[in-house]
């Protein structure tokens, strides 16, 4: 039969929510990733380091009997130094959503430019900047229009790690070869789909997510860099657990839930593409060397064994539900 | 109060469906239209005789006690020429699907090229051909590129007219101008959303539709064309019922209902433009001169009295449901 070990996997973009819906996502990441980078885009968001401290207790209980390293962040907002100095130990990152962007980012940056002093702030004390990168131009051209604004924010701090978060363009892609201090991550399912799987048959609320799947050519680009484990490229599920009752009605929330398939769905794509010898650097060793970490030692086995994606994980109804993959994890150690 | 009398309003794209949907919807087009052009992609289609007038009986019925006519539609198929003679005294036109593009077309042609002795056969006898031109490509793409078609359609068959049935994008509504046999529909919800309206926020599954809503230069174009009173184009609403619980729910089906506010949606946008005085030639004067029609007699008064849209009609959730439109219907006579 055919196996694959993994070492250490991380998912460097993961929304675990809190209280109930924290309690069913958080442990279906943990099972199966040494670690993940927390979003921190709560109602409130997590934006100080009381709030801080009591989601990272709140994490870790909802993670406890695995061996997971969450890796926390913070809402990006006008921090002073002292403030980041404060947190630096404590986050991996600092998230800088552009307001109302996706959900429960209101509360958002308005004009990023004016938050200069923050990021020379955070360039000094060398804490990643970690983005949503969307305008609020047409919904197919946000990723793209926002180029100029890492262009901008890469050329004018280039001691800054950025990490352009789930890119989904062609045009992003480009830019990890352009500025040395770009990173970023990508989902799998932007690795698979395009808006024909969201809008091009019927309507698949379950496949909608911001950033919206784009155009093939945009989708071959990401797959092709992930494939070949492009250096700069992380993967970061964005997986976005909803309640169904949210999903399956006007006004559909953003968000695709990926948490429990994630390897076996990249398993599946990297052997379809002979290049099940690259996964081991997109899934972990990438974002290792640039994030400088050491997650703890954990082995994950998959197995080209058929697994049937359920149709529910609580409340939440996940990418594929119903459907059959045909890799499954067999071990964990 | 402002006022405005149409004489007269053609629908000239309706999807009346059949038995309790048919029951519900009919009236609601019937009330406010002297006709329209139904659609028959029923299961299974509309493609001969004894269907037709079946379909036709069915329809007349549902509209009993209504100033209407409904201009019937043959399902496209291989037909012969004596059927389509035979067919002739009871339709308007015949509407071509190219196989699988939208909401019961599976039945549709594979290869439209292949069925040449079925457009000569309707040139010489003057049957309207309509067509749902989407290729089988990227879902934003597929309208564009059969554009191609509708050239090779119009340039092989100079004398058949042809109906471009709703049109959404720039590039369609450059073939009006370029082609002497070339006319179109445009539906009211593709002069007003674009695929942000869509997706670009939460997703909402009540504006998703066959084509699918474009870009802003496409939307702004088919306006521009609408509220000029492009002599080519017509109102074709493509109003498109569907259960609520078709819609809200995973494969969410294609369609927007629209047929009891199209004409306060309209004249809503046309005075917000300026353009009142052109809405008669959109809404009727285009349609009869194109299609050679001679509808009713039959008065529409619209006055700028607030109207809420219903959350419900039947099953149905209209476009727009819960809102507030500045223009009423007033008085039928």
């Amino acid at each position: 039969m055919m196996e694959i070990t993994l070492q250490s996997p991380l998912d460097m973009h993961i929304h675990f929510r809190q209280d109930e819906m924290l309690k069913v996502v958080a442990p279906l990441s943990a099972q199966h990733f040494a670690g993940g980078v927390i979003m921190p885009n709560l109602l409130p968001p997590v934006d100080n380091l009381d709030r801080l401290h009591w989601y990272t207790s709140e994490v870790q209980q909802a993670c406890v009997g695995h061996t997971f390293d969450p890796y926390m962040t913070l809402f990006f907002r006008d921090y002073t130094a002292q403030d980041l100095e404060l947190a630096k130990p404590h986050i991996i990152g600092i998230k800088l959503y552009p307001a109302g962007a996706t959900t429960n980012s209101d509360g958002g940056v308005q004009e990023i430019m004016s938050m200069a002093h923050v990021f020379d702030a955070m360039q000094e004390l060398d804490i990643p900047l970690l983005v949503h990168g969307e305008t609020h131009g047409f919904v197919m051209d946000r990723e793209d229009e926002f180029c100029e604004v890492y262009r901008a924010l890469a050329t004018r701090w280039p001691r800054l790690r950025i990490t352009m978060e789930h890119i989904t363009t062609q045009k992003a892609v480009g830019l990890l070869d352009e500025f040395e201090n770009l990173r970023a991550t990508v989902t799998p399912h932007h690795l698979i789909i395009t808006l024909d799987d969201l809008a091009g048959g019927m309507l698949q609320p379950h496949l909608f997510c911001k950033p919206i799947a784009k155009r093939p050519e945009d989708r071959d680009a990401l797959l092709q860099a992930a494939l070949s484990a492009h250096p700069k490229l992380m993967l970061g599920s964005d997986s976005a657990p909803h309640p169904r009752d949210k999903k399956e009605c006007p006004g559909c929330a953003a968000g695709v839930f990926t948490a429990p398939i994630i390897l076996p769905m990249l398993a599946e794509l990297f052997e379809r593409h002979n290049a099940l010898a690259n996964l081991q650097a997109f899934v972990s060793d990438n974002a290792q060397r640039l994030y400088k970490l050491t997650p703890p030692a954990k082995t994950i086995t998959l197995s080209k064994t058929a697994m049937m994606i359920p149709e529910l994980y609580g409340s939440v109804v996940p990418m594929w539900a119903g459907r059959e993959l045909s890799w499954s994890v067999t071990a964990i150690s």
